[in-house]
């Protein structure tokens, strides 16, 4: 495929999973950390016009001025932009015009990959991975604003997610030993994977399986969230300040456990793998069963022998740099390391991760208490 | 007009107002006070649907089961509804789908109003006398949406609203007495306003003409939202906190005054007459004049003397029962009584009100940091 | 008496009531609106030095450099002060240090007094009366604090005040009329009575005996802190906020209705008048009644003609201007002007209130939601 | 040193710190993270009553039935408790009772170790170290309290830790290799430093001086706290969220930089070893060297190599599990282990540590905003 042609199919994927949604459902910011769907397409559009065009394209001229200002995420670099919580009340441009914006800047890349491809690749390569993290919160987002409605909207029945299921089970054993962690760097990976380095790991058994739901019912039945003794102190706070007693999406009505799912409100299917947890909750669940979350490393090393991909995994390692970790100079160093403080790193993919854009090495991250993403638990013992 | 006529030609005009918008445009709650266009479209509906038709139209069918909990705003009697913060998140139904909500209950209301038009005469005024004020809070509610939005988008451009101008100046002189205060509801009136009743009025002077932007910038000038001494104590927190310099939707760039505008944003026209201030604002202006704002019984008495109707006008009254207030019984005694606290009326009414839906008794209340309706200031010496 | 033994006597009278407390029991500021004991025997003290010794006293030299800073209540006029908030958290100067400074300022005020007695007259008569105003605030502060203690300490024994009861039953009417309304000055008052003037009452009828505690439990028990339709809407969202269930101060332990006393925690004497209810709890227990608060108004014209002075009585009047309420000059215009918006009035006086400060024209006034003054409910049909 | 003197000894040591104290310095909370004086007095007491009198010596009785309540931390296990933050709102038991209750306890405690001296032992080290910790809380609580009083006190001027100066300086390198991480557990330590492990370290170079005032002044000059980009992006929201524009207790007075010492408001002594610094500053700092943070395994096997023990060093390093952590059953679990999340590991100790205090291994941790301990910075390159 050339870089041409694997640009074009990156972006249209992003079209692609909009396709099913009303033009209202691209306006709303329920909570701070969901984006509008609209702001995703031209967010990551912008991404394009800001690192690339405007740099390597002579003469250039930027779609429209106010974008950089509307649809820049979080690059101080690049200068100053709309509050964070305001995404949601940009009802102008429209679903229509921001479909322009990428249809201008489309053309544009295709003119200037004619021009100087090869020289690009590295940038747009960065670039069309970027799209590729917005695409899997671009789904993620969508079930939020869904979800969150109390008619239960069906999002698109093709995306039959939760009925995700184990195809193993078992626990693996891993010798005590020096490994190696982190990307060579050959083919494309973020900075925060570089710095292959070692790590002294002790023995560990990792199970096979990925918890499922069944089994969370059970910590569930047996009073997992009305006890503090399995919980992290922040955890039971947030447990008791937001009253929380389920995952995400679980709701008991008149005693039935049904969840909203992208094909709307539907029963729980008990043996499906179980999603949308915090590490919270994850902690809470193996304190509960007496094991353990894997540290990130142990994952890494462990990986090559069990099935990973379906859910974003939990360790139980905080997202820092690796050693030798270099960041970046200018905007593209605000891209990972300033993350680096107060969040867990998950290890995998999940249902929802744009096809090849998942690695052993790849190295994701949310705070604590996020649980909007397709995440899920594997343990230790 | 025949009732039916008078039903159609208000029940149009919502529209009208909204036939500028994008479907955008009618999705997003900025702030909690503002409600989404899609939303006051569709509970105004509501209310023929629950107060009329659910009632009097033998074997209606409601239109949607969900609809009452998503379009209720405030009736407890009614039962559940949507938090009032979550208006802005609602996508489904989408704008088409409430246009035909619309559509579903005027076609049985015509068929209703066939049926037993004399006998609903007077719930039917109060749903259009409803319907009307949900209009004034659409155009100004719609204002603040793309008031607040960065590129500052044109709404309407024959709303051309912040160009009126005084006809008259001069004060008037009132001489002390008993004044009658209320209205004797022979014609539409609302609750609020009945128990006609006598008050006892000292002699005062109150002016023809309403405070205007170029007297308003003399306030800013001469540092009067610097200092204390001309604030209310929670005014003056207000303006500290908020960091408040000059009315809503008032920009200073670069040393020159703009506003925005329903014809987007402009150049401040000083002869126009001030609007888009708090009670706050209005309170501390009239001390900084060494005047005060009028009570809402000297408005009242005062009000056949001067010419009034461009802005709705601030008095130093709290927003109490009249004495022997009687509230319904029912939801419809939902609609006033339980607002008489830590609220100040407003008298008059404003550009942005709906043809026949003023008369001098109205009264009108917000709470005294709220300027996003078309309000302004007439002084008392 | 002479002005100098008078002014003994009032700041005797406000160290009398610290006189059972531990040093400890001085710190603490629990919540915002109250203040620690400390700081008002300090900012009582404050006042003289400031407004009166400063200006008057020759050669005067300030006890110590920073307590205007500390000690200044809220008057912008003099300049900054510590965070309200901060109160609590000043241990230094301590409680025998400020004891020193009412000594020092006490003296030098008794020299003053000697030199030009007549001519500070009105100046201290308002300083007295402001230290009585705190004697009350004191009162009802150390009943706070200790209140709020898990062990429920006993202040003071001599304080049996919730015992309190009716001495006179039934209704009195007033005819409808012209009355006149404030006080006249030629005694001291304060800015807020000034202004006499008239009114036009409609006919009434009020209670001659305030509200018990049982007619309160027959509320409670009736439901009434949970059903919407007796609430002010601002008064629904304050009790279900913050799980108002009974009056300040009222427990129920297993079954039983108790209260913290002066005298620590007692089973609740039901024949003695209800207290601690704040005006959201006043106006929905009378319209649970099917009765209302009177207005400010009525309550003064009616008030030769029942016993008042136990309790503070919620008016239905919103704390505003009388006609011709004149700002005085300087520091003192700050006393009460600054606070005419967002505050009901309460009538009369109560068991806390100091000798010879209280009086039928006397205007207080608290917030909707404040119930920590020793007030009260009368009701008028 | 007998058991029985060696308790002596350090609780005699925790009234010794607080020999200069007034009685209201006792009393106050000025931030959630705080505790009151007396609380630390209590508490301490409580947990030797909690854990062993009642447990371990025969028909002991409490002293006082609320204390449990009172003065429980943070033990779900052992029941109900004061919220965190009401600590300071508890006036009752005043000082005099609180050391009542400690000469209570030290007296049986005396008696019980008479009786079963040997087979206490761990539990008493236990809470020796305990009281330890919280030695080292009342002395950084003090300060809090006091530097934040608006007139600056004196707390101790025998405790001139602010003068602290570095006695090395220059790099030390450390080989690449197999390291070994914690406590054996002979001696006493805490659970969380258990599970001696093997690391594998990668060649680094750490310098033996800490970071001086006069260093940390260059960083402020440059601009520092005005630049996103030596920032961790939380770290800049808590920076222009609180206007944080230099290390905890500095005052910039008119040009000149002043700090609050235990010795009241000094000019800085720049020679000095800089401390108050969160995390945040810490990393940001290093970030504008050109340098790093250690992790927390660097430090432990370098710190044969350089002085410590003036200051608290932030690492890199989160607060986790080692490998095999192993929780205590009961009470005692709650002690380290379920803090494990968004907290950073300092290493080392401070001049506020209790003698016999401090070890190599030890795991002090911390949120990446707190800063009033007495910390320092390390730098790594």
């Amino acid at each position: 495929m050339t870089l041409s042609d694997h640009y074009n199919s990156v972006r249209k994927h992003t079209e692609t999973i909009c396709q099913t949604l009303k033009t209202e459902d691209f306006v709303p910011q329920p909570v701070n950390f969901v984006s509008p769907p609209k702001w995703h397409l031209a967010h990551t559009t912008w991404f394009f016009e800001q690192f690339i065009l405007k740099e390597h394209l002579p003469d250039y001229k930027v779609f429209h001025d106010d974008f950089c200002f509307l649809f820049n995420s979080y690059y101080n670099t690049v200068g100053e932009r709309v509050f964070r919580a305001d995404r949601g009340n940009i009802t102008r441009p429209g679903v229509d015009e921001v479909f322009e914006y990428r249809a201008y800047v489309d053309m544009h890349m295709q003119i200037l990959l004619q021009l100087k491809s090869e020289e690009l690749k590295e940038l747009l390569e960065l670039g069309l991975h970027h799209e590729q993290q917005h695409q899997e919160l671009l789904l993620t987002d969508i079930k939020y604003i869904l979800g969150n409605n109390p008619i239960f909207p069906v999002f698109n029945e093709d995306f039959d997610w939760e009925n995700d299921t184990n195809s193993e089970t078992g626990f693996i054993k891993i010798e005590e030993g020096i490994y190696e962690i982190g990307h060579d760097a050959d083919a494309f990976s973020f900075d925060n994977e570089h710095g292959k380095h070692k790590v002294y790991l002790h023995e560990f058994e990792i199970s096979k399986a990925l918890v499922t739901n069944a089994e969370f019912l059970e910590f569930i039945n047996a009073g997992g969230y009305q006890n503090f003794k399995y919980w992290l102190d922040e955890g039971w706070s947030w447990v008791t300040q937001n009253k929380i007693e389920a995952p995400l999406y679980w709701h008991n009505i008149e005693g039935d456990w049904f969840y909203y799912t992208n094909n709307g409100l539907q029963e729980i299917n008990f043996e499906a793998v179980l999603t949308h947890v915090s590490f919270f909750e994850a902690s809470a669940f193996a304190e509960w069963k007496k094991m353990r979350l894997p540290t990130e490393f142990e994952w890494e090393i462990a990986s090559d022998k069990f099935n990973w991909g379906k859910r974003w995994e939990w360790t139980n390692s905080a997202y820092l740099p690796y050693p030798n970790f270099k960041k970046p100079e200018g905007a593209i160093g605000e891209y990972n390391g300033k993350f680096m403080v107060n969040q867990m790193v998950l290890r995998g993919s999940s249902c929802a991760t744009s096809p090849n854009h998942s690695r052993k090495t790849y190295r994701n991250f949310f705070h604590a208490d996020e649980r909007w993403q397709y995440n899920g638990i594997r343990l230790v013992k």
